[in-house]
């Protein structure tokens, strides 16, 4: 069995957002899977998707400040600067982190650990609405 | 065909620890599969999967003093320090390396390179036993 | 619907390389898959596979100039030094960008944003050719 969606998320500020509960809402056909993998990739070179911890919202803040650091913005070296400050260190963000997620589907649920959420890197300062593709295999 | 495992990895101390072997060892069906994918996943998120040089020691040695070095402990502008200084970095590592592989499996066995073999990223000082879902599909 | 081919990328310079049109042009059967997924598994520990902006090929330079400062050669706590001072960063900058790629398959294309492409990252300075597996699936 193969499903595929596109799903649109919302504006959101820069930064890192738990976005599992948004995507399982989307694909309630979950339900139906005994056994699979779902792919979940982001259009976009400037956000990225990870998995990370799920219930201190520090988390996410520090993961925020931390990339900031480690990735600076108006570096004297960058070149492609046309689109913003915040642009250049967001490609480099996205490759980093990763544009695409792979989780085993077992018994109708997503089979991750308890800790375990979807993040959405928003690397932009105003990045607007993103796209995802959701790709659910399985039987 | 699909087939589904979960694996419990033992206790490891933190570094960069090559399990290729015991993978293997746990999906003998792996023998069966002319042509497919396998998946690895991670449920955890202090603790990641890359795929890297299987040969020379030292360089899970050197892994684990550059991400050490790159991502440090105890920086002031932390927030979520409860779980130990460890803690942190540890879910940037996990984030940044990965929680999960995808490998081609050619005539019966998984088609990497002569040099390529599986790490396990320990990133907690007392990670404790690990569980990988490990996920196969193919014909 | 399996499909697996090897592909032999041209040897390349150190650097950042756009390499969509090439694989694309190695598996023309996309063109009958209407929903799947394509894997792209590079076979090497020291180069590596993202996807990231398309069109300004100064992006690929400050991503090149980007990695090459953030994972320095010769630092003096490296161990494995034998094959070359550049050798043990490309690991590095592999594990950090990744080795394979998974992108969703609708209506015989890939399901790539307009400014998504798909890059090799050369890691080394002579790093010869660079044998990819694709692996196809869908319906």
């Amino acid at each position: 069995m193969w499903l595929q969606k596109e799903i649109t998320l919302k504006s959101r500020p820069r930064g890192f957002h738990l976005i599992t509960h948004e995507i399982l809402q989307a694909v309630d056909e979950l339900l139906t899977i005994n056994m699979g993998l779902m792919n979940i990739f982001i259009k976009h070179t400037s956000a990225s998707l990870t998995i990370n911890e799920n219930a201190d919202p520090t988390v996410r803040q520090d993961f925020e400040n931390f990339f900031n650091r480690s990735i600076p913005e108006n570096e004297s070296y960058y070149q492609h600067m046309d689109e913003g400050s915040d642009d250049l260190p967001a490609h480099f963000k996205s490759s980093i982190l990763g544009n695409s997620l792979n989780i085993p589907i077992s018994n109708g649920r997503l089979n991750m650990g308890t800790w375990q959420g979807i993040y959405l890197g928003e690397h932009r300062n105003y990045g607007g609405s993103r796209r995802l593709i959701v790709t659910i295999q399985g039987e």
